[in-house]
Order: structure tokens, then C-alpha cells, then sequence
């Protein structure tokens, strides 16, 4: 008897789940459960899909259809929900949510790739309006369109990763965008605020406006949102708007079937990615796991880690012996002309989790050695616990040739090196390339002396 | 007494000495002989002078004399050379190359930043004709420019990475040049045939003509080169000729007082950069130094490894105790729109050591996601040991981000991890930056399918 194995969820964690258990076992029979009715597509493609860089919508799907129906022989469900999980019987029952028919599959190993929720809206006012979306599907892309005309105005609740990413989208499109965040920083999951102020600066360029240290208090209109008023007594017309308060890790059918959640709500998973019931793995953004910097599960809710978990998860459930090591959360944007690189721990991060603070290092310079023309603005910041003098985190921001030096910080971090060893690097050098000394070298030099002055 | 300290060699190897003995001894007594008029320029740099790209010559001056006379209280010789170094009397006698006027600098600590000397000519009659030059000076720059003008054609001899620099600035200027190098191969102490071969297709796209598996035979033109006939019986008619067949270690006077030099013709150095002779310290072009993937001395002539090296002989020569770890030679350029990045050993290497030939992993894809419009071509390989399976090298050609990919390899190196281990690094990605699973850990994959698959 071929094995059956039932993934829940159609987005990178599940899709990786399935297409690594197909070559994994070439003789499973593989059910891909997938409420939305498209395959995996790009998530982080969506803002860009909205401001209309990626000219055709379709081209932020992955995996076509027929490539995972035909050559993978993976039986798709699209547009189906899975309502309830039966472990007696071992069956997950589900449901077409455009014909309401109903669906029962059998399964020796179940994947849950749950993905996350929506954050919800501050206010009750705002549930039930027109006008106001959120930007986590193909489809709220679809509805945010419909609305962004050159002219209008926006309000973003959430100055997040993705409602960074939507006040640009929506600023490449002419709409006004206004951000209302509860916090006085922005971006704050990712960078310490000397940081987040770079990008800040930047978006208020672009015509973009913040309303921070403040939240929705009242809104006007009946079925449409027409005006907010915040908490700090600014009111603003509005068009539309978008919700971008976080995404809250989607466990319902785990817990029911007797999954453990963590301090961040995720699902707590093993090395294997099991969640502690027979023959059930978890991946993907509804499930937290243990980071290198402190071994404690944390929600990472990214597209690699999505795509790494659910390759771990899909082996193991079709008979694989795979591990996971810790993670690192690397990071990579771009929003209003500068990139942004980040690794680890944040400061914030550090001192919510007791942590004495860290040492940092922070360098701004060029990409290039000075005499060169084209060179543009770099940043680059590092976080050392002073004890250990191993790197935390790192946050770097530049006019270019960030991302890949985020990723250098985070080999470094998963080797555990000191901040001595790293200056030790022999990265290279050519006046139209990168400068003689890097910028990830100065900051990890600036840490050095700092912990040498400090002794 | 205040300790005495002469560096002979004003380039980045030996500025660097004198900054770093500076830095370590507040009191010394420093002087830097250069044999230029100029103080330290980037070398590097002067393929974008000649090219017109950086527009101000001094533009590339590191450091201002003033900064080094007044700042850094270094005793600064320009267009002075030293002529001989008498170790009883501890003195270095020079010359100053513009009054002949002579002097004698005594010293407790000596720094040898000797350099290395242009290539020579494959052929006799090129000595002394006046419109054959070289590319290592800023007075050679001034020689070219006045020959470049739009139209002409120039001949360079050898497909080094300076000659293809060098190449590339004269297309630039309008000047057609063609590259006439013995061996079948262009830049092939960085790349293997099969990556050469993407610069060298670019490269011809540009109207750059190579002449390869050939050199000169003879030479037409009295007081200048007016055409030159090759071994395969082709015949150039140029305007003018550039001499960039590699770049010797300049080591007599380091000899003379009894250093002794490697299989590469260097300096050999041990890890405090002494020659072996009470006091007397070497750094730069002049120096072979282990590197990590042999444990052997390497000749590595790069401008990142000369102030490296240049920190540790100053550091050491000024009291400090200071070793330089083994060398990888991360190189990085940028020729006709590919950016370059290696590190360690190409195949050619490893085959003239006659270490067995490496297991490899090669991945050609897009900088960015394949659905996002500005993408553009990387091509990642990497070489590997296959019984330690550890990264012997890796070359990397793209059209963008691809210089801060060889640094992740290189600190791979560094650490001396497996390849396997090296696909495990949690990347970052991002629409507009990097792809899901990037070239990088693609390559490194195909490596340990392909090590899996011979076992």
C-alpha cells in the first residue's frame, strides 16, 4: 500500500512539503489541501504585483498547476478548506469553498502548513467596511486595486514589514499613503530605531506621512470608511484602508488535534518538525522554532523559512530523516530606493527577552571606495553579546549590495564566531565593486574596540 | 630613544605599514620612502582614470601628503628610491629620482613593501619603442591617455585581469583593442575556461578582438610599433601597444640582506610578516604567504591583501604583536557589464599543485526571483574537495550582487566548513533582491548531489 499523505495549506511551506515528499517517496499518494484557488504564489511578490512592477499577476506562481498535477503527481485541491481533523479514523475532512461540496481524505502522515491570519483591525468600527482590506492573498491585491487610483488617499494601519511595502506600492501607484502605527518606530520587528529612521526619511520623500505613537480611536462613514480620527486627535479623509497589524500564527486544527503553541502563538514543532502527535508535522508561518541566537522557539514567519521547514516536514512524512538546524531569520527588502538587510536580534528583541544589552558597532559609509562615482550610501550595524563576544543580530541599510551581506553576517552567526574572528574576513575589493575595507568589517572592527575599551 | 622605523614602499602594502606602526608607537621616528611622486593611490583605480570614469586623477590619492606628514607624522620620501640597505650600520641609503640628491635613513625596524614589476615583453624589439606602455603607475595612465583618442588601435599583450581591464577602458574611450595572449584561456589564474569564456563573450560584444593560443613574433616600426605579426601569422597594424603580462615580485633588496623567496618568487614571510632578518619585515606584491586551502605560500598581488599585510608588518615593526592568518585571495572586478567574484583555487590550480581534480557545482539563474522584471544572469561555481568535502574555490559571474557572494564563500573557507554545511545558510530573499533559494546554495547543492552520488 503506497503511503497517503494530506498537506494542508497551498502557500511555500505546504507546497514544499508536498514536492519534497514526492521526492522523498515516489509512490505516496500526495493531497495538496489549498483554500485559495491558486497555487502557490509568490507572497512577498504581492506588493509588487499591487504597484504593478510585476506587470502580469499569474507570474508570482511558483509552481503551475499541471507542473504539480503532472509531473509531481500531487492531487491539488484548489479553493478547499479543511474543516476538521478526525486522528481515529485518520482523515481530514474538507470542503470546496466555491461548490460547498464536501471531501474526506485519508492520511498516514499529515502536514500543516496553516499559514497565518490577517492582523485584526483596532477598532470594531473598521470590521464589516468596504473600503478597508488587507494584503495577504492574490485576492486582497485584486480588491486594493480597485481602489488605488492616482489621487486618492490611503490609511495603513501598521507600519510592519508589509505595510512599509504597501505605502511604497501604494506610492508608486500616486496614491497618498498616511501610516498609523502604535509605536513611535517603524519597522520595529526588524531594526533598532537609528535605523528605521533611514528608511523612514526616505518614505517621507516619497510623499508619505506617519501618524506615530498613536492608533485609530474613531472612524466616520457607513459603509465605507470616510475619515479617521486617532488617538493623538488627527483626523484624516480617506479613501480606503489597508490593515497591515501583523499576521497571527493560524493553529486551529493543530491545537484541536493536541499541538503545544509557544510564547509567540506559534505551533512548538521537534528538529523533525513533528508537533508532538503521531505521523503529524507542522510548517511554515503558523509554527514557531528555536533561533541560534538563544535557542528559544521564535516566530520567523518568512518565505525561506517556510520553504526550508516544509522541505524538512515533507521528507520526514514520507519516511525522511531530515533536521532543521536553528534559524536565523535573515531578512532582506527594499522600500523607497534603499535596501535593508537584517539578521538575529534586534535590540528591542534583546531587552524584552531580559538580555543584557549588546554592544554595537555601527559604521556608514560608501559601497564603493570614495574616488569611485557611483557609489551610494551604507550602513551597516552589529549587535555582540559582551560576554560571549558572539554577533546577535545585524541590521544593514544602503543604496545597494545589502542583502548578500546580511547573509555573510548570518554564516558567521550560524558558525558562532566572534566578532574578532569576522573582522579577520578577506572580502574582496574593486573600485566599480566594493570598497577596500567592507562595511560589515568596519562595524565588526567598531565592536572590537568598543569591548576592548570596555575591559 | 624614540624606535626608528623605515618603510621602503610607498603603495598600500607599505602606507599601510607606516599608518599601522603609527598607530601602535606614538613616539617612533617613521619614514616611507616612495619611489613615486605621488602618495598612495589606488592601483586599482587606474584602469578608471585612464577610462575617463573617475574624472580627477588625484581623485584616487588615498591618502593627502598632508594627512601623512601632519596627521600621521610620517616622514614621507616621494620620488625617492632606496638604492641599498647596509644591515651593520642599520641604514637604508636612497636616492631622491628627481635632484640626485642622496640620503641615509637608519633604523631599528624595516619594512620591505617592495611591490612587484611590470610583466615583460614577449619580444625583444618591444624594449624601448615609445609608444609600447604598461598599466602600473599613475605616470603610466598619463603615458596611455595621450595615444587613446577615439579610433586608434592598441594591442595588449596578456588576457590578465589587468589586461582586461585595460581592454575595457580603452573600448570605452573608442579605442579598439586587441588582446593577444599565449595560452587559450583569458583570466585564468581567476576562472575556469568555462566562466572566462561569459567575460570573454561580452568582451567581444564590445569590439574587443582576441588573439588567443598565440603571442608576438616581430614587430614592425622604428622609433614605434606600427604592426605586429603573431606565432599564428597574423599581423596588427596599432597605434599603439600595452604590456600587462603579469607582475613580478620586486624582491633585490630584500635578497640582498638575505631574505629568501618561494616558489613564486616572492618573499617568504612567517606569520609576523619577518623575513627572517633581525628587524626587518615585508609586505605586499613582493610576498608569497600560505593560503588556506594548501597550507603552501600563495603569490596574491591584491590590494585588500597588501593593507592586511601592511597592518601587521607596521603593527609588528612598532612593538605589537600581531599575526596574519592564511589567505584566500578573495578577488572581485567588473568587466564590460559582468561583475566578477573568486576565491581559493581554480581547477587549473588545483591540477598544476597535483591535488586531485575538485568535485564541482555549477548553477546559471537570475539575481532575483525569476517572475521579477530586473533580475539578471549570475552564474555560481564551486570547486570542492571531494574526500574533506570542503570548498577549495568558487567563481562567480553575474550582471549584479555577485562580489559579496564570494565573500560568504570565502568565510566559508575561512571556517573551513563542508559544503554541505554550507547549504544550510539561511539566506535572505526578498522580490526585488534575491531569489528563494539563492545561486550560491544552488551550487552547493549540485555539489552534494554529485558527492552523494560517487560514493
Amino acid at each position: 500500500m503506497p503511503r497517503s499523505i494530506v498537506v494542508i495549506g497551498g502557500g511555500a511551506a505546504g507546497t514544499a512539503s508536498a514536492l519534497e515528499a514526492r521526492r522523498t517517496d515516489r509512490t505516496a499518494q500526495i493531497t495538496l489541501i489549498n483554500r485559495e484557488n491558486y497555487p502557490e504564489y509568490s507572497r512577498c511578490g504581492l506588493p509588487y504585483v499591487l504597484s504593478g512592477v510585476i506587470a502580469r499577476p499569474e507570474a508570482v506562481i511558483i509552481h503551475e498547476e499541471s507542473a504539480l498535477r503532472q509531473m509531481m503527481r500531487i492531487d491539488l485541491r484548489l479553493g478547499t478548506e479543511a474543516t476538521d481533523i478526525d486522528m481515529k479514523s485518520r482523515m481530514v475532512n474538507a470542503e470546496s469553498l466555491n461548490s460547498g461540496e464536501k471531501f474526506s481524505f485519508p492520511f498516514d502522515m499529515l502536514v500543516l502548513a496553516l499559514g497565518a491570519r490577517p492582523g485584526s483591525a483596532p477598532v470594531e468600527a473598521l470590521k464589516g467596511k468596504k473600503n478597508v482590506f488587507k494584503l495577504r492573498t492574490m485576492h486582497d491585491v485584486e480588491e486594493i486595486r480597485k481602489h488605488a487610483s492616482p489621487g486618492k488617499t490611503a490609511a495603513i494601519l501598521g507600519a510592519s514589514l508589509i505595510g512599509m511595502e504597501l505605502a511604497e506600492a501604494l506610492s508608486r501607484l500616486k496614491v497618498k499613503a498616511i501610516v498609523i502605527h502604535r509605536s513611535p518606530e517603524t519597522l520595529s520587528t526588524l531594526l533598532d530605531p537609528d535605523m528605521s529612521q533611514l528608511i523612514r526619511v526616505e518614505a517621507e520623500k516619497e510623499g508619505v506621512k506617519f501618524a506615530l505613537s498613536t492608533t485609530v480611536q474613531e472612524v466616520g462613514g457607513s459603509d465605507e470608511v470616510e475619515w479617521v480620527k486617532t488617538t493623538s486627535g488627527e483626523t484624516f479623509q480617506v479613501d480606503f484602508m489597508a490593515v497591515a497589524t501583523g499576521a497571527p500564527p493560524e493553529t486551529g486544527l493543530a491545537v484541536r488535534i493536541g499541538a503545544k503553541t509557544g510564547k509567540n502563538d506559534g505551533i512548538l514543532v521537534d528538529d523533525h518538525m513533528r508537533i508532538g502527535v503521531e505521523g503529524v508535522y507542522a510548517a511554515g508561518d503558523c509554527v514557531e522554532y528555536p533561533d541560534v541566537m538563544t535557542g528559544e522557539p521564535n516566530l520567523f514567519q518568512l518565505g525561506t523559512v517556510a520553504v526550508r521547514m516544509g522541505r524538512v516536514a515533507g521528507a520526514n512524512a514520507a519516511g525522511g530523516d531530515v533536521t532543521l538546524p536553528p534559524l536565523l531569520g535573515t531578512t532582506t527588502s527594499k522600500l523607497f530606493g534603499l535596501e535593508i538587510g537584517t539578521v538575529g536580534l534586534t535590540t528591542r528583541d534583546m531587552n524584552r527577552r531580559g538580555m543584557k544589552p549588546p554592544m554595537y558597532g555601527k559604521t556608514s559609509t560608501s559601497t564603493k571606495p570614495e574616488y569611485y562615482p557611483t557609489g551610494k550610501p551604507i550602513t551597516a550595524k552589529l549587535l555582540v553579546n559582551a560576554d560571549t563576544q558572539k554577533i546577535m543580530g545585524a541590521q544593514i541599510v544602503g543604496g545597494e549590495d545589502v542583502a548578500q551581506r546580511a547573509n555573510i553576517v548570518a554564516l558567521a552567526m550560524m558558525q558562532g564566531i566572534t566578532v574578532e574572528q569576522l573582522t579577520k574576513l578577506e572580502t574582496c575589493y574593486a573600485p566599480p565593486i566594493a570598497p577596500v575595507w567592507d562595511p560589515i568589517i568596519l562595524a565588526a572592527e567598531s565592536v572590537v574596540r568598543r569591548l576592548k575599551a570596555a575591559r
